[in-house]
């Protein structure tokens, strides 16, 4: 009995380190990009049912699991408020130093309004750089202005 | 009497709004990104000498107050761990959703290690698109390795 | 020196009791919903220059208060991450008791996404009851489907 | 041995999933709204004997999970204070943003007091929009006054 | 220039022990409970006119003062979620303790619902006791019952 | 191997709910008030060997579980500092609202010390109104005035 | 006009600074121990008028603070609900890792209930000790049965 | 498989309860004081290889869990920063309230430094009292001053 | 099934302490520093294929186990923001106490920037002393200085 | 009026960066380390009257200022239990990181104890380095076993 996506993001997690697998060939035969494919097989996005069969066979899960996948989760991939975990501190880090900044330049160019967390995509590359490889990140949002009525 | 930071930051958003001032001017005056001046207007870093007075000259600041420009700021800009204001929320809401995701792909093809925060630029623009214009954000930080010992 | 919006807030609401205001009467002189311009009013949302004069008409405000009228606020207009005033806790309770519910019913009815709280209108009216009147609130958010990439 | 509410909510759950089944066909055998079905399923409500047994044939029940549906649960369905799930932090936010506005508009048209969250509904629905369909939430709650003595 | 209700509870407070007033008298003068008038004083319920103007004159308050008095107030009179005042702890400690004792009795006695806050009453009073003196508190208030939908 | 009264407590909840038993009727059998049996049942406060023991034979208790109802309990009954529950935070809300209030009262009457949260006693009872029933909670606790030395 | 308790502590400390004055002298001349007085002067007890008008003259305060030092205080002297100060913090530490052993101990020797933070006395010593001088501190609080009822 | 010490101390509270022993008796057949017994028991102190085993016999326990008592535990016993069982809390009080007053005084008589937490002892009576037998408890703590250089 | 980085973590502990193993000469098999080998056994750093087999060998690990040893873990070893523990609390308490101290001594040698946590050395000694013998603790770290763009 | 230690910190603050001045040659004139001499200014330790008087002349302070820094200060330099300031937060990183292995390493080397942070001293360097240059960081406790007893 599985009552919760979690537990099939354990079972995936789980296969993948005694499989040997990447999330970039995951995502090859799931026919999406890297970003998406491992955020929905850490339990944040939702599987259409042929998607899910996928990875059902990727992981070896149960049908149970695989209907789980389909199912649209209680989204949050942390375990605190502020991240302990360096890697995902510095992001942390990066809202709290450039919060403000990020505010202000977005409402100058384009008014009151945020930019969409939902109609988002983001693309995470490797950049060659003489004085050490850098990690560049794309982040796309719509931007959705504030309605008045 | 100036004893932090947060006043001269005060002082420089109060006359932003008085001389009806944009960011990207005051940027093009001062010599840098957009993304950086901001940042450093609004007490997250640390301008030289000349930087400051040219802030000084921008915003009408008193000699203590371009004295204080050059010291090095306690960073942090947001007032709470969680922040409420929307625009900034949906940052911290994608570091919660893909933070984990983000952690992986890196590690996948890095290793262990992290992206800097500190060698590290933002540049932020607006991308036409027909079902509406998006926010694209470009991120680039120098990896850096875990060392072994 | 006006530095924050909170304090036109303060000035807002200060002359709103010395004057002896109403809520609705603003709404009519700015020409948006009563929802609206309280939000506005309150420090959540933005005015445009003309709204922002005659706000500034109804509260005897500076032109300098007038100009931050205009300027895009930090959001967030409750003291606490759980609000202590018994009105605005039974909200929280709502979100809190049926917070799942509205998640499920949701995502049955249109899948995985969420209801905007931007592009989002609120309308709160009296409805007579014999048993005793009630608060109907109607609540109307576009729907924006998570995307795949 | 079933020791709390929770376990029983994680039976309902898990059969849902395994199950196939909908709320709103859940809401229509049950005979009440969804929106009170969903949220009793999901451990917030109350059933009666009649309801507790239909809901354990439904789900496939044993006959103590069917006793502990008809005991008054503790109610609370969030694992933190400020939800991570971006479905469920919108309402959050509107609470926050707009939770001064409600307060002042409720005060303004019926005097002090609260908008009850006990004698209380809530009927969600899709509003059919060419822009995007919306989702339209109707709250509906008995103004309680505050008692002078 | 007034902005909040706390400035008035502040100059209240200050007047009654510059004047060195009773509670108990000042509610036989505003003509309610002592428990009503102490918490309306402090910032807690809404005056009439009347009753704002009679607190005017006790304590010598302007008309501005007097003004926000009849302003329903944003509610909570306590500076942390748990109180750090002894004798406030204790009442937490009771909620604490009791807690789901008191739920399980209401629940067995009235079924699902709620006792008021709000439709409420409370009365303070010395009760002799030979073993030391004790404080008795009644505490009334309407059982509202869940709707169901 | 039971290692906390928790455990006990859940083993108690279980047979109440399997059983179909009512607190007041095993009040009525382990010879105390409903409050005080409930709270002890529910794991606050220490049972004798004999209520123990009666109590064992009401639930159908092992004899471990029969001996860690005779040692005294870690007290605290709620699963968060601010509780969830509407029903439990309602009390929350009256310590949080007249907390003042009941601190200046009680000062007023008996001066500096506490109501005794140890020495105390609880009573609720069905208050019959034509207006709806209301639920009268009598509280009793000894003043205990603070020492000087 | 003084609103509040701290204000006049705030006043004490200063003028104890400027005055060069010590605890034990100031306890002397208020006629109680050093652990009370200074309890009293930092705000967390109530003095009487005569205590009261030596601590005016002392520290040189006005009526009206002293006036306030014959108002129940709201208790508590800390910042945060876990000290930083490294003195202070100490105690949190012995309260942490000795809490359950403390009590333990009281409880087996009286049974349920506690030792009295109200009843209850301190005295600070230094114990000359060979190898480095040492605190000792003995608190006496009047143990309280927990009721039956 | 053992992996905390929490595990250990759980059986050895289990093994207390299921053999009715008494914290004194198992400090005399340790050989050490009542109060750094219970300690040690409770998970906060280390064992000698002599002592674990004296343990080891008195609460039945495996080779391996005797090998986890001789292992420096993760000290702190409470659940909470802020603990809720009432004996403990009153702890807490103490510290909250008279924190100030205990760090004045240490300072008046030895200067800047600490009482340690490290170098310490404690011990627990009863003082008979004719009003009520009282708790007495000494805390001996070496005095740290802090260093210069 | 092995979900988690803390699994293999809590197997090693639970084989360390079995098998009577010290830090130091686990380290020298692995053939790093004792203080990298401890960080990477209680799961903060990643293994090496050849380091992972070591270390399986040494606390008898499956060949799952040796495999997750190989993933980079998520990092952060203490249970709570604010460490209980005694020894861990020293060093919050140090960051705390001289946190703007070494914020300033860095800034004033070497500019805005930081001192790496990620290339980054610990070396942890015995210093002996005739006063008492210390810790001795070497920490180096890159300085990292914050880029202007 | 000066009523803390807070406000003779901001004065200091202050008068360095108005004047120019360096914490090394502030040292130098005090005639202690670098590092105990940031950390007294900062507000953190105690001055004898000579070396405040010196701090008194650099700065420019008033008698009464000169007062204050020889009263021990209530200690802790930071705003919140987790640093939001880059710098300072990888210190906060460390001890969260490695904060297990510490222990683990100090109990293996010294048995059960403390690293003092009071008999403490730290010593902050630039150490060359051609792939960068490095804070190097000396960190000295005395090691404090716990007393049995």
């Amino acid at each position: 009995m599985i009552s919760s996506r979690d537990e099939v993001t354990r079972m995936i997690v789980s296969a993948k380190v005694a499989r040997g697998l990447k999330w970039s060939d995951v995502a090859e035969r799931i026919g999406q990009s890297k970003e998406w494919t491992t955020a929905a097989c850490l339990g944040q996005m939702t599987f259409t049912r042929s998607q899910a069969e996928t990875a059902g066979d990727i992981f070896g899960l149960s049908d149970e699991a695989v209907a789980w996948l389909q199912i649209v989760p209680y989204k949050g991939s942390l375990r605190e408020a502020v991240p302990t975990d360096p890697l995902i501190y510095r992001w942390y880090e990066i809202v709290n130093v450039y919060g403000t900044t990020i505010k202000e330049l977005i409402h100058e160019e384009f008014g009151d309004g945020i930019m969409s967390a939902i109609d988002f995509s983001m693309d995470i590359q490797r950049e060659a750089d003489p004085k050490g490889d850098r990690v560049k990140v794309v982040l796309s949002g719509k931007f959705l202005p504030y309605k008045t009525y």
